[in-house]
């Protein structure tokens, strides 16, 4: 574990060419180490450190003789910083060689380069933000859609914190209601009916509950509808998510900081963000990989919000591909369902066919061409209104967007149904008990009201260097 | 022409993913445009457009209801800011969603994207700083090495711009005396004599010949060392491009900002960057474009400061590579050579062939195996040997590294060559005063005391939008 307040330094802006970047040191004495190397134009105009916080002040960063840059220095002083302790941000020109050198002069001068993360830990153990908000500046800065940016900047204002501060009330005050009776042992008194605790726990169920259920929303709005292109090898599966990709190449990249070994990849139709999952990559390997491959293909598809099933309508055994559409339908009640027809523009009678297919299979089917990317318009419409009540993140006020808080509050309901069926039977008040406080130290793990190391080593560790 | 002081906005830091960006704006009325949109937590803490300059406030961005990010604003108040216009800079969250949701509010808000390097151009054309420094901004933050940085910043803080306003005042002076003559002109009158003022003259070809002749280490500084890989077809150039790429890949970049139809790319041993180019690829193409690509590989050779001739020391008819390093060498007289022995893992004697290659063509040889890796750490210390002494930017105080200067001071010597000539020649006054004024005007060119709409456009237009 690192010394808190050690002083450490990072680079807070993207890595990259651009007009200015900023590095920043934080911890006991930075203002000091600052002015060892900072000078201001006119000399004697006083230090960083005998400076008001919140001030800027304009010079130039010298190792020795050597001038380094003309930089902007911004003074901050505990604990009205981000990580509450004194904090410098220096703006410097934005190359990438003049960033390092700036960060190197910073390191020969007595600061340490920041763990990932290390910047928002010290927030969070200072107490200037929750592990809730320390959480959302995270993925606010990870989002690739504005959906995912809205989830966050709503989290990083405390909407969801202030959700579960209000659980969090509710919990303590029957749990020491409880704990009270508890200490009167021998009495036997009830300081709260059971009746009224039955009816509070029920109440707090239904508020769990709709934050567990809100976490479908909240990972669409996060992540993107997972969108699953599946079908037979020939279909034309890989010209379909280059089609869907295409045009939106621009905006599109991998999945930040996690590894995969299937291909994922993102496009925004009208403010939705769908994330396409290649299978078809998977399943034309041979082999035992060809095997594992059609099982992770099979679990991305039990995982689907929407399934598109591609089929050639130009094939002569539309038949089975009937009965094929009418039975992964039926295998994913789960999610939105599209037969897509391809190659239309070889079919001799496109139309009639795909009545047909729709007719006997019960899908709605949409016939495109991807080579001539004819019908994807269509398509890509029918997709967004077919997952837009997933997608309705405008009107839920409060979402759970992230597996970690999801699986805390799945745990406390569990607890809470526990708590519920023990009162229902009479059972001893150590046990309700029990059960209250296992709900409560889970909500308080959401917040970091209650700290576990392992879970805050998770957290920061997956933050960039700098934040 | 846009207009000066209407307000811009632009992001300044590189696009991507970082703790902190910054989006700035600048002109008449930002920080009224600011308070429409930012809020401190306080409500009623005053505004920023009755804000000191220098200091930072700590609010949110608001579009109307929507909280769009927490910010630092930090206000500028003319002329005590980079472009001596009222400014603020808001320093929000890094991610690419993030900055683009605050440039989009601020765009919303009255103010106009900047364009690419408006902000340095108001800063010079509000005379806060000149054209040679506005031009060592954007190398700094281009600079790909540690030279090249060195360079920039000395260009910066005003070395060569101290140097060519030396220049320029010795050559107003003459000019100035000669005119007074003119004006005097039936009098016949020398407020300065001939001798003195050939001597005058004499004087300053020498300090511009100097300039000129910096632009070879300057241009090394900045571009790094033309280092040309050259050899048949079958020698393994590709392989040994690769090796040396190779270790350094992350650092390696095309050259931003520039079309070239050939590959460059850059590595850096011991502090010296090298430039390759590949050659390679163009002379294995066929027909006409082979044509053009052995011109231009020759045009490359010729220009090269470094050469390596690669040949396949295992191949039979070593008489025709030695003919061939014999014929090359001395054909390149100005560049450094090394002749390298490649696939010594499958020579039978390959030091007693390398020794013969050395002794017969007269040329430096080293061995190596590109596919093996072997003799490359040799290789790359002989090339940083080589070129040490073009690279000595740490003795020259002030080096020339743009082409644009290199040019004009180039017509600055031809001027006063020709003046030089025509006072030896006894030539009228007025031929004299003419080209010491063309002189005059070719050095303020360089630092943009004489202002040239065209130049200004081709400077900047260089720059990324936010500089």
């Amino acid at each position: 574990m690192p010394l808190p307040g050690e002083p450490i330094a990072a680079i807070a802006t993207p890595v990259g060419v651009g007009a200015l970047a900023v590095v920043r040191i934080s911890g006991d004495g930075v203002h000091g180490i600052a002015d060892r190397i900072f000078r201001k134009p006119d000399g004697n105009a006083g230090t960083l450190a005998g400076s008001a916080g919140y001030t800027a002040h304009f010079g130039r960063l010298y190792d020795g003789p050597q001038l380094i840059d003309e930089v902007i220095a911004l003074v901050f002083r505990a604990p009205h910083s981000f990580t509450a302790e004194d904090m410098v941000e220096f703006t410097c020109h934005g190359g990438p060689v003049v960033v390092q050198q700036v960060l190197k002069l910073l390191l020969d001068s007595g600061c340490r380069l920041a763990e990932p993360g290390e910047f928002t830990r010290r927030a969070f153990l200072n107490g200037r933000i929750d592990l809730l908000q320390a959480e959302a500046i995270g993925e606010m800065i990870h989002a690739r859609s504005e959906s995912a940016w809205r989830t966050a900047v709503s989290q990083m204002k405390g909407d969801l914190s202030e959700k579960l501060d209000g659980l969090r009330e509710s919990l303590l005050r029957s749990c020491a209601l409880l704990e009270l009776e508890l200490d009167f042992g021998e009495e036997d008194v009830e300081f709260q009916s059971r009746e009224e605790l039955a009816l509070q726990v029920e109440e707090l169920q239904g508020e769990v509950g709709r934050l567990v259920d809100s976490y479908q929303h909240g990972r669409i709005a996060s992540e993107g509808v997972a969108t699953v292109i599946a079908g037979r090898p020939n279909a034309g599966k890989s010209t379909l998510l280059n089609t869907l990709l295409g045009q939106e190449r621009a905006i599109v990249s991998h999945m930040p900081g996690t590894t995969r070994d299937y291909i994922e990849e993102c496009f925004i139709h009208d403010r939705t963000m769908f994330r396409l999952t290649d299978t078809a990559g998977l399943r034309e390997a041979g082999g035992e990989i060809e095997h594992e491959g059609i099982r992770r293909s099979r679990m991305k598809m039990a995982e689907a919000d929407l399934m598109l099933y591609l089929f050639d309508i130009s094939s002569g055994n539309l038949d089975e591909e009937i009965d094929d559409i009418r039975r992964i339908h039926t295998e994913h009640p789960c999610a939105r369902f599209i037969a897509v027809a391809n190659k239309t523009d070889r079919a001799a009678s496109a139309e009639m066919a795909i009545g047909r297919v729709h007719h006997e299979s019960g899908a709605e089917v949409i016939g495109i061409s991807a080579l001539e990317g004819k019908g994807i318009d269509t398509l890509k419409q029918r997709m967004g209104e077919l997952v837009r009540d997933l997608d309705k993140l405008h009107e839920a006020s409060v979402l759970v967007t992230s597996l970690r808080h999801y699986e805390a509050l799945r745990n406390a309901a569990d607890a809470l149904r526990n708590a519920r069926e023990l009162i229902d039977h009479h059972a001893d008040t150590e046990l309700v008990a029990f059960e209250l406080r296992s709900a409560l130290d889970y909500v308080g793990e959401i917040t970091g009201r209650v700290v576990n190391e392992e879970i805050l080593n998770t957290i920061f560790s997956r933050f960039c260097i700098g934040k």
